[in-house]
């Protein structure tokens, strides 16, 4: 399902073919954790060119639940989004919301943020749900390391994972179905190698990148994304989850990544923080109080096309909601248009200045 | 600036020519108090057909000022509305935020809700205010008489009302501008006659009836709304401020009111109650969880057409922004559609079933 076009230095252009269409990569992915890219709707995306969204399985685990799920006939459905969605396996989010009460080789017991409801969610489960999803891409469920950890948790945890990526393959109903294994092991780079070596070994359709962009230096990022590179199948794509700001994904793909995902351009957004073609703009800044320019003049969002600088400032500090949507929706489209250059520059062998010229713009803002 | 075009019993189909576009009446104005109709943007309010919106006088003095509506040459440039805006003196906000700090002859001495910096709103100011925000319709300042009250105090408070009238058409420095008088005097209809003939003999381009949905039973809203029709000039349109429900609109309708504004469409829409063509739906409620229809089968707004309640309940539970923005757009949409069959039904002389047909549609929801 995975088809390498072209190749730029160690960026890769390629094609994922999925059941609710092909992505075109490098791609960014927005999150719609709930079953909503927030703030935005379907035609927003479609308009913008997103080609793939993300689903978070703990959220709709808990809430609509899969009576409801099923019911629909799964996400898609659902959600009224009929392009392709990848969904992760729940497990970053009972570490990341502090609601885990137990972990063990079974699984990790947790407590619903919602309303405590207790839970557990082994290999199995996460499978099971996201199969009840309908995603066209599904993950394993992995055990988040801690940073920073020492060496032997590290491997400790990694190993485990192992384990749950094996059972994960094995719980599979659908044997045509697209799963990703993750990638563990911390920072250190062996545990990193061997994890990468154990999962192809299982053999799945694409492999993540998992535990990166959680407070580490960037430098290790870089590091640990390459060692990864370095092992992983070059005939699968590889995905760095939860990565990051526009230059950690042109860096991502400068080292052969071709998925992405993060919150940011719609959590900044609705932090009043947006990205454009002359760097990151903070709304609030009295300096933009009689601005009547665009946020990015090199936009063609509507955001950009309708409204200036001043008249977004003021929505953004009299409260009102538009202001998120404007901003969610031009920070998407950012990201959606960056990695349209980043496909582009690899087509025609230019990535290397493209990563330049950001690198440049983004120490200065 | 206004034509009759027809009437069926005391309701008028008319038409208002305006700086910025003509508009037919009756007409329901959606309001866009800091100059943005909540949750929306232009593009929606085209697209569901808003011919007018309402600019608040005092929201856009305190924020974001003056200084930054004249840099913009006008409201409609800063917020990119290039249709008809009928803005508010200011008044009402001051007497309803409860930042009065005295009322003298001179005008309304308030602190801002923002920053407590103060104020005296004179008749003066509000048309100074006005003309700088080159709105199509202004309204002169006005007392908000409290409600209940007696028939002397309503009488004074009228009485400071008219002189607070003749101000503001002397204070124009354009003459061309379409300016509305508002008729007070409580529940008492001699007061209301009496204003309503004051007003007249000043002479204005139309005429509003204030101080009603203020907390009233519906017979008083009635009985004073009829009491004010029959002797404001037919030649020129009459306008029920801040009213009301959709029963409200066709009973205003019904006794020769042709213009309305209200906050309940997009208010109760953030709530999550719904206007449709089956009556009023609560999207929290347990019995839509599963339901796979969408929130009005009659209703062509994207929300209709693109999402079923089962999802939208999920949304607003999750306390998705988007759902606010989608039951936004749905009550507006259904306001403005009201209003294109209230038009429809004048023109064909069947108005009365359209009330009928309402009277027992919003009895039982």
């Amino acid at each position: 399902m995975f088809t390498l076009i072209q190749t730029d230095g160690a960026a890769r252009r390629g094609r994922l073919s999925l059941k609710h269409g092909t992505v075109e990569t490098p791609i960014f992915m927005p999150v719609g954790t709930v079953g909503s890219v927030k703030t935005l709707v379907p035609e927003d995306l479609h308009t913008l060119g997103a080609q793939i969204i993300l689903g978070n399985t703990y959220h709709l685990f808990l809430r609509p639940g899969l009576e409801v799920i099923r019911a629909y006939g799964g996400l898609h459905n659902f959600i009224n989004w009929q392009k392709p969605i990848l969904t992760d396996s729940g497990g970053f989010q009972i570490f990341s919301l502090g609601k885990l009460n137990k972990l063990t080789e079974e699984g990790a017991y947790f407590s619903s943020h919602i309303d405590g409801a207790k839970f557990c969610l082994t290999p199995e489960l996460a499978v099971e749900i996201q199969e009840t999803l309908g995603s066209d891409i599904h993950m394993v469920l992995d055990e988040c390391t801690p940073y920073p950890v020492d060496v032997e948790t590290a491997r400790s945890s990694m190993n485990r994972s192992m384990r749950w990526a094996a059972r994960c393959r094995a719980a599979r109903k659908d044997q045509n179905l697209c799963q990703f294994g993750i990638v563990q092991g911390g920072m250190y780079e062996q545990l990193r190698t061997l994890s990468a070596i154990n999962l192809a070994d299982i053999g799945f359709e694409g492999y993540a990148i998992g535990g990166l962009s959680v407070g580490e230096p960037k430098e290790d990022m870089a590091r640990i994304t390459e060692a990864c590179c370095a092992v992983l199948p070059t005939d699968r794509p590889r995905y760095l989850m939860g990565v990051g700001t526009p230059l950690d994904l042109l860096e991502g793909v400068s080292r052969g990544i071709d998925m992405f995902d993060c919150v940011m351009p719609t959590r900044n957004g609705r932090n009043g923080t947006l990205f454009t073609s002359q760097g990151r703009i903070n709304i609030k800044n009295q300096k933009y109080r009689l601005d009547q320019t665009p946020l990015d003049p090199q936009c063609g969002c509507y955001t950009c096309k309708t409204f200036t600088r001043g008249y977004l400032r003021h929505l953004y500090l009299a409260g009102e909601i538009t202001a998120l949507r404007l901003f969610s929706l031009h920070n998407v489209t950012y990201y959606v248009q960056l990695m349209d250059q980043v496909r582009h520059t690899i087509e025609t062998r230019t990535f290397a200045s493209l990563l330049s010229h950001h690198k440049d713009l983004w120490d200065q803002t």
